[in-house]
This record gives C-alpha cells, sequence and structure tokens, in this order.
C-alpha cells in the first residue's frame, strides 16, 4: 500500500530547487512539498507563501507527515531530525555528519515514534549502496566494503596523478569548481569519509561505531616526493575508506590514502566519481560506481528515499539482530608508508616490523607493519607532522 | 517477521551443492534445506535420503514452503515453478528463458496464490540489478538500461580484442575452460542477453515485451574485417543489450553487437564479467560491475533472493502500475555498421540514409541510420547471410 507523502522542505538551495521541481513535474511522484523553511526572506522562484522561516512551522504542522533535510548544519539538522521524528513524521536526511554522530539515537527515535528515518544521500550520493548492504548483502557472507567515498578529495588525487598538477594548484582548481570548499579541511582531512564510513559500517556489519575512535588521515600532507614515489612504483594514491572483516568476529575500519595499483577497480574512480567495492564469500568483488556529490545525484537519492518512504520502507537494521556481534578491532595491523623529514618524529611509530627504508638528501621513509592501536594514539598528532601516511595495499583484502 | 523457509531444492550441479553448503554452516541464515530433487540416482556428496527424484514429492510436501529452482531445461523449471506458486510456495528461479517467456503468467501466479517468486540470479549473475530497478530506481526519471550482459561472449570479446585472437580459436578457448557450452548458440546468438534483457525491462519500465518481438542479433558472424575496421578507429565491439526510453512515452530494445569507444563504462567490462550502465534524468549515469555467471555469483544472487523470502519480500512491479504505459516503439532508428559481400544482400536493408560507404577488394560495407522494424522484418534471415551488423553507438543514449 501507497501512503501519500506531503512533504515539508528544510533547506533551499540547489538540491531542494531541483527536488521542488521533480516533484512538481513528474506524475509517479504522488507527493507534494508544501512548506519550506529557510533562514532569511529573500527574493526567490517561489511565491513567498510557500516558504516559512520556523523550524515549528514544518514541524508542528499535522498535516505535515515527511520531513526532508538539506541544510548543512549539523547541530540544526539533529535539533530539527529529532523533533520530527518525535512528532511522528518520516525523514529524509542527507546530514552524515549528524547521522554518524547520532546514530543510536536515531534508531532508537525510529522505534519509538514508529516512522522511519532515510539518508541514502548521505553515503556516496546518487550510488544506492546504503540500500543494498541493507537488502541485498543481507548476510554473513559480507567480507569488506572498501571506497573512495569523498569527491573533492579524489578530484584533487586525480588532477595530481593524471594532470601533474601540484597539491596546492589542483585544490585551488577543486575550489574555484565548487568541488571543494573554502575551509576543505572536511573533504581533504578524511572526515566526510569517515562520517560515511560509519554509516556504511552499520549497514554492513551492524555495528555502531564511535566516528572519534576510528583512524582518520586525510590528502593534505602529500608532498611532491610523495607523488613521485608512487608514479615511479605505477601506484596511485587514492583517499579510501574501508571496513573489512577480520577472524574472529571482528572487524576493522579506517580512513587512510592509499597507493593503488592498476588491477583495482577504485583505480579507475576519477575526479569527483565515488566508487565502491562490496566483496564477499560468495559473489567475490561487485562495484558501484556513480556520481558521490552534487545536487543532481544528491537530489536523485533524495527522490528514491521519499519513494521508498511512500511505500512504507524503513530501514530494519537487520544485521543489528545477528547473534553474533562483531567488535571492534584495533589489533589489526596495515602495511604503512610512513614518509617523514626528521629522524626524531620516528618515534611516534611502533612499527612491529620493518619491509623497506630509505633516507636521501631531502625525504625519507619506511614501510613497515604497524597495529592501528599504535596510530590511533597519536592521531590527533598526526596532522600537525611533516611526514606523510599512505597503506601500500599489501596487507588488505578488497 | 521474518519467517522461517523450509526449501525444496531441485537441481545439485555446483550452484545447488554451493547453496547447502552455505546454508548449512552460516548462522544468519535461519532456513533448511529438507529435499532435494535430482534426475538420477547416482553417489552424491549428501545421504541418499535427502534426495527424491520425483517434482511432486517436494511440491505436494505441506513442510516445504519455499522451491529453489536451479535446473537448466526452461520447459521442465516452468512446470515446476508454476506448479510450485500454485500449491502456495514462494519460489527462487534463475531460468531466464523460462521467466522472460511467461512473464504475465508468473506474475499472475504470484498474486492469485499470495506467493512471491524472486528470480536476481536470471540477470547478471551477482549484480543486484533488478532488486535496484524495482526499489531503487523505482520512479519515472530513468532513461536508459544498457549492458553487457552475457559472460561467454563477452569473454570471446575480450580475447579477440585484448588478446588478438580469432573468433573461432577464442570460443574455442571459451569452451575449454567452460565459459561457453559446446553449443554456444544461445550465449553467442543474443538469446541469453535479449532473455535478460527482458526481464530488465519489466523492472525498469514496466513493460511485458514478447522475446520474439525484439531484434537480436549475435558475434558469430563476426569476421576478422570487421574486428580490423573497429580496431583501426580504437574501438572495441560489445555485445550489448539495452532498453531506452524515448519522447513520447516510449521504450525501444534491441541486443545488438556495438562499437564502444573508451569512454563508455562498459569498454572496462573484460572477460566474463557483466557491467550494467542505469543512465537517468538526474543521477545521470551510474555503472554496477561484476562477475555475471558462474556457480558462485549465482549462488550468491539466490542466496539474497533466499535472505529476501525469509523477510517476506516479493517484487510488487510498481512500474506497471504507472498511469502512463510505455509503447515498444519499432521506428527507432540505430547508426548500423553493415559489412558485406555480395551486392545483392542490400536490396534486403532499407537505409534510411548513408554515412559512409566502403568498397574493397574482400568486403565491402556501408554505414547508416535504419529503422529496427526495416530490421526485425528480416530478423530470422539474418544469421545466414555473409554480413557482420554493429551499431555505432552515435545514435544511442547511454
Amino acid at each position: 500500500m501507497k501512503q501519500k507523502l506531503n512533504i515539508g522542505l528544510f533547506g533551499f538551495g540547489v538540491v531542494g530547487q531541483g527536488l521542488y521541481e521533480v516533484l512538481k513535474t513528474s506524475p509517479a511522484f504522488d507527493t507534494e512539498i508544501s512548506k519550506i523553511c529557510v533562514k532569511n526572506k529573500k527574493e526567490r522562484s517561489l511565491p513567498e507563501e510557500f516558504f516559512c522561516y520556523q523550524p515549528d512551522d514544518i514541524l508542528n504542522d499535522p498535516n505535515i507527515n515527511t520531513v526532508v533535510e538539506l541544510i548543512d548544519n549539523a547541530e540544526e539538522a539533529y535539533k530539527i531530525v529529532k523533533k520530527a521524528l518525535q512528532n511522528g513524521k518520516h525523514v529524509v536526511s542527507a546530514n552524515k555528519k549528524m547521522l554518524a554522530e547520532n546514530l543510536p539515537e536515531m534508531i532508537q527515535l525510529q522505534k519509538e515514534n514508529k516512522v522511519s528515518l532515510l539518508y541514502e544521500a548521505s553515503a556516496c550520493g546518487s550510488i544506492p549502496v546504503i540500500r543494498n548492504l541493507e537488502e541485498y548483502y543481507d548476510n554473513d557472507l559480507l567480507l569488506s566494503v572498501t571506497g573512495i567515498l569523498n569527491g573533492s578529495s579524489n578530484y584533487i588525487l586525480s588532477k595530481i596523478f593524471d594532470h601533474n598538477q601540484s597539491y596546492d594548484a589542483a585544490l585551488k582548481d577543486a575550489q574555484d569548481l565548487g568541488f571543494a570548499e573554502s575551509d576543505p579541511t572536511f573533504d581533504v582531512e578524511g572526515f566526510d569519509s569517515l562520517f560515511k564510513l560509519i554509516i556504511l559500517t552499520l549497514h554492513s556489519f551492524g555495528s555502531i561505531i564511535d566516528p572519534n575512535d576510528v583512524l582518520t588521515y586525510g590528502i593534505s600532507n602529500i608532498s611532491d616526493f610523495d607523488i613521485q614515489y608512487a608514479r615511479e612504483k605505477r601506484y596511485k594514491i587514492k583517499l579510501v575508506g574501508q571496513v573489512e572483516r577480520l577472524e574472529g568476529n571482528k572487524i576493522t575500519l579506517f580512513v587512510l590514502p592509499r597507493f593503488v595499483r592498476k588491477d583495482k577497480y577504485i583505480y579507475s574512480v576519477e575526479d569527483e566519481f565515488n566508487g565502491v567495492v562490496i566483496k564477499g564469500k560468495a559473489y567475490d568483488k561487485q562495484f558501484m560506481f556513480g556520481k558521490g556529490a552534487g545536487a543532481h545525484p544528491t537530489g536523485s537519492a533524495v527522490l528514491s528515499d521519499i519513494t521508498a518512504l511512500a511505500h512504507n520502507y524503513a530501514y530494519e537494521y537487520k544485521k543489528m539482530k545477528y547473534a553474533d556481534n562483531f567488535e571492534y578491532s584495533k589489533e589489526h595491523k596495515v602495511e604503512l608508508y610512513l614518509r617523514y623529514k626528521d629522524e626524531t618524529v620516528l618515534e611516534k611509530f611502533s612499527f612491529e616490523s620493518i619491509t623497506e627504508e630509505y633516507k636521501g638528501p631531502e625525504y625519507n621513509y619506511k614501510i613497515g607493519y604497524i597495529r592501528l592501536a599504535d596510530l590511533l594514539r597519536i592521531k590527533d598528532e598526526l596532522r600537525d607532522l611533516d611526514i606523510f601516511m599512505s597503506i601500500t595495499g599489501a596487507s588488505l583484502n578488497y
């Protein structure tokens, strides 16, 4: 049975405006947007009467049964989504930070209020990865989910490796084209990928992991030396999020740059695209690829969630109910390339074994195995050191 | 609510055996196979008491609520699936020919008997394309679905284009490795792709098309001349099935070889892999890639269907209920490369316009636009003519 949705929309940027247009012109969506909450009064593409300026004008409207939240600010989004769910409204959200930081509460609120919160647009834009992990890979054959989850940093890395640009020039290009924010920290330091990975981990293995507890290291420290090193070995460097099942009912996860060889699917994910490799015991590897960000891909994911809501779809979080709960292991060892200048920095890194060492006039590097726990202990310092870290891929199952 | 499945299995080849193992050893599947129907008594990996030899031993067993049908013969599969549904059992099937030829009845039987028939394994093996079209692309933004749907013919074409083999040598290799049957007609003439395309068309646009009514032309007539032509232009030839939405609430579909340039996603689908490009108004293009055939990929698709059944999932065929029904148009024009020897053969081809002509010592070709209807009129003769046809891609939206 299909239910008729009456939508209150928060945010009227490009995604919101596109959404409004599609819902108005497509007969298949038996759905209307009846109110739009925005921050400021100004000239807009719709008549004044569509807009309101107080969240409660939507949240307390008994005729509105669905809230679509498309605002940037995670704290505001949290308040809106929470109250909407409490007031018995279904919600579609794209806010990965808000979701990743509040998953237990978001699940609880859905249960208590018998409403549905969908958020396909929060991870990998138009690629239906959450829905597939939840529904199609709903069994215990899943081994790992590995992806290029952030379009901005991937755009920068593509410019570096395919167009021989420096990091700074590539970042400026990305900013000029709107692929990176003026403060690019969220994207290039890996936080955007991290929040997406936290959401994917829940739908992959039924585990809720605190984002503060996950090693997250981005690409802002990449130097020409590192780029040169990777090029000589015919690698590209990609910023990759991965959650992987280990022996003995454990999982591990991290966001780290990675040397990627041509034989990996993610090697050919270029520019602002996203790509996810889903690996399992019987199906081996599946690869899903598409536009990960931008108004249209985000809009299409939101649309699919709206259609799903109309058909009474809700995430069941089935994997949380499996008998076995996966334990998050930080004992996992990765083979790490560590480029450094100053020898004293090495004291911070407790390599278990060393595979290669190089000393040169400008920079030095070590490659060796190191426990995630030993990196997590120093994770807040990492960004400020004159180093660059990348995993070699040798220890990885993807 | 989860229901407990008690499965009767038809067929105990590699897929069936793998399925049995996984269901037995994975605690997440609260499901058991209680009887297996096979053709002949012989030494098997399970004790004698698991097996039966009469379909009715399963079909009339009131304790069995689910039938998994993994046999090759389409006529036998039809009888088994029909009776299982009539007897109130859910069914998982991988038989694309049986399904494509009996879709209206299969939908009706599900409705009448309030049971679910799932068949993800019937199209693109482990790639969850049917489920995604049914659930995630459940809106009227979809523009086209284009895919390499058959692993055997793609393996042959890969050997030709990446390893410089002749068609005959590549076919023999494929047969030796088990990627092609001793009678390869079903694969290389495009019928396997056709049946999959018919199923995808239903879940893409809600339209049931008679397979006999669809232009299907394979790769068996490919000559060294054609291969040389494609190579010079830096194309690969791929066997592609496509269903595309046209202006004015129409769709068109066909299975034809195609010249594919490097900028297309399907260019890099090699060997026995499958790849599907889903194109829509907002999300642009999505690409799904994975193993399309073989025991494990097929088994994993069957497993996902079994899990879905346990959660009471059924295809709703939502797109059949859209207000607008798509009409199948044969008026669509494609730009066709036609290689021929004997001039008289041209009388059969009613080109609307000619783009290029070539005459040479051995072979000649014409490239021009032609209506599908004009090819459909002569479709039964095409395979016996000394020609090769491939579409150029110029007229295609994918």
